[in-house]
């Protein structure tokens, strides 16, 4: 049996707006050895997300920048081959943030054992950080209650997805906006909407939303950015919840678009706007997987994800973000789910 | 003696983008003899608000619309001349919102007698809901600690002239922004800004807010709307936060501008934004008076008074609001201060 080979994608240039395919390099490096302590895991599933565009700026912002010509990293999920670690042992299925790589040894740090019984590519979408971003910012800003209505933009997206099922478990009317008719189809028939706007056919959106939105906007979960939110503040109700979760509309843009003309309707309706980071409410975590986790089981909720397949691929699905080829979470393949006899 | 004549100020026509003399009207009316229970009262200090501009418009709003061929109204101080009123006295100091108008008689609904140790013009501007505003809302929304930095737009006018003493008084780096370089020096001097940037000569104000805040920006107290919340957008600190009390530049517009490009930094910096209506707080006035009105008794705050003369030019200085002709609150002299004697 040869040596593994380890693929890695890194940085080969900062992109300037929208990122290229050349901005990205496969590289192959040896596989090391696990030291003493050391553990030797295999990533199974990574991650691509909104966020890391952002860290391929070079800029400091929440998350540190990525450095041009070393590995990009983020969230993954793999299985220990080999472990020195008194703690982590030979075939766990853990959690780590070596993503964008296939093999890699660690001392342990950040490293997280999961429960195996679930499906382990949801530890990237509905039980990862864009359902924990979309439970703790509709929970803790929007501070949903029933009969309320809340509008959910990215409404197909990881963590929209997830906020439009909660919506609806807790009593709200739930509105969502999504790129593409199929999108709105899958917003209303499997996530269970009252209502699913295509915003790149309804014009402003403000029609669409006053139709949808009877009683006007109590909460809305921002996951876009631009016109949308716009429309949102002209429908606004009094004392309504604006929780600001992302904006990828933004995010390949040198300077971003002008901002909503509507914002005084925040003061007319004593309204808040909150931007949140989930690395901040890690301490929540638990309580997240235990409810969400359970409604997974009872089958409460569902969970897409668009999967592609391969390392090489990587830098192809997370250019699939800002084209919005995603339904549910975007994620990368990178080695056949072990079986459950495999999985510790 | 012959019976005085009322004279007030008809809304002649709704304004559309700034308002003309010519959407106002003198009316003089006879003035009524108080009936049972009710009393006669005569104007001394009559208020000009921005917020007003909104009630000129045909939209509900959270103040109903001013009525075509009717009396403004608003805030004003006046004093009871004849009284079959129980509770209300002649020669009483009285806050109403009966503004516009020189006499008038009421049943003493929204009748609060006053202090008249007071100044009674105070109670128009700094004690009165302009200072309230303020006061409130750096309080509640800003929550400022010592050693954070403040800024404050409109920081010459009625409420942020209060705004930027309580961010001194509360041990907070305060930077105001006014649009003279005569009001600016007025913010620093006399209000003890740390720093005052004229918005009409300093560009985008990012660099002028830049170093005037060289550790960031941690409360932005906004009274103006426009791009100098766009430029605060760039310089937030963590968990900055963003009390929005008014967009006076935005009141005349017939379709708002656009607005901030950089609301991204809200995520970044898990920074909140909160609308606010001064009128649902109203359980705070007493708390409030005392505080305020204890530091303006021990001098510690100073206030100052853009008068205008005669209930004629009332629409004159309604409409220097937005001409930022006032250095201070805006008030209108109806009628002579009654000498302390006089006052019950």
């Amino acid at each position: 049996m040869t040596a593994p080979v380890n693929r890695q994608i890194v940085l080969a240039a900062r992109p300037a707006g929208m990122p290229k395919a050349t901005d990205f390099r496969l590289e192959t490096t040896p596989v090391a050895e696990p030291g003493p302590g050391q553990i030797l895991v295999r990533n199974i599933w990574m991650s691509v997300d909104p966020y890391m565009r952002g860290r391929m700026n070079d800029r400091k912002s929440y998350a540190p920048p990525f450095e041009v010509g070393k590995p990009l990293d983020g969230r993954a999920v793999g299985q220990v081959l080999k472990s020195n670690h008194p703690k982590l042992k030979e075939g766990a299925v853990v959690s780590n943030m070596q993503g964008w790589r296939e093999y890699f040894v660690s001392a342990g740090e950040g490293i997280t054992p999961l429960d195996a019984s679930l499906p382990l590519s949801a530890y990237l979408g509905v039980l990862g950080v864009p359902g924990f971003t979309g439970w703790y910012g509709l929970k803790e800003i929007g501070k949903p209650k029933a009969g309320e209505t809340l509008v959910v933009s990215g409404a197909a997206g990881a963590t929209g997805s997830l906020v439009v099922q909660m919506g609806k478990i807790l009593g709200c009317r739930v509105v969502g906006t999504a790129g593409t008719d199929e999108k709105c189809a899958y917003v209303r028939r499997e996530l269970g909407a009252d209502a699913a706007i295509n915003y790149k056919t309804a014009g402003d959106c403000v029609d669409a939303l006053r139709e949808a939105c009877p009683k006007g906007v109590d909460i809305y979960f921002e996951n876009v950015g631009g016109p949308i939110l716009d429309a949102v503040l002209r429908l606004l109700n009094p004392q309504a919840r604006i929780p600001l979760c992302g904006m990828i509309s933004q995010y390949n843009l040198e300077i971003p678009d002008p901002g909503p003309r509507y914002l005084f309707s925040m003061i007319a309706n004593r309204a808040l706007m909150q931007g949140f980071i989930i690395s901040d409410h890690f301490d929540r975590y638990g309580e997240f997987v235990g409810e969400v986790g359970g409604w997974l089981k009872q089958r409460s909720i569902k969970s897409e994800e668009t999967v592609v397949e391969g390392i090489e691929n990587a830098p192809k699905a997370f250019l699939g973000l800002f084209s919005g080829d995603n339904l549910g979470k975007m994620v990368v393949r990178l080695a056949p789910d072990p079986p459950a006899s495999d999985r510790k």
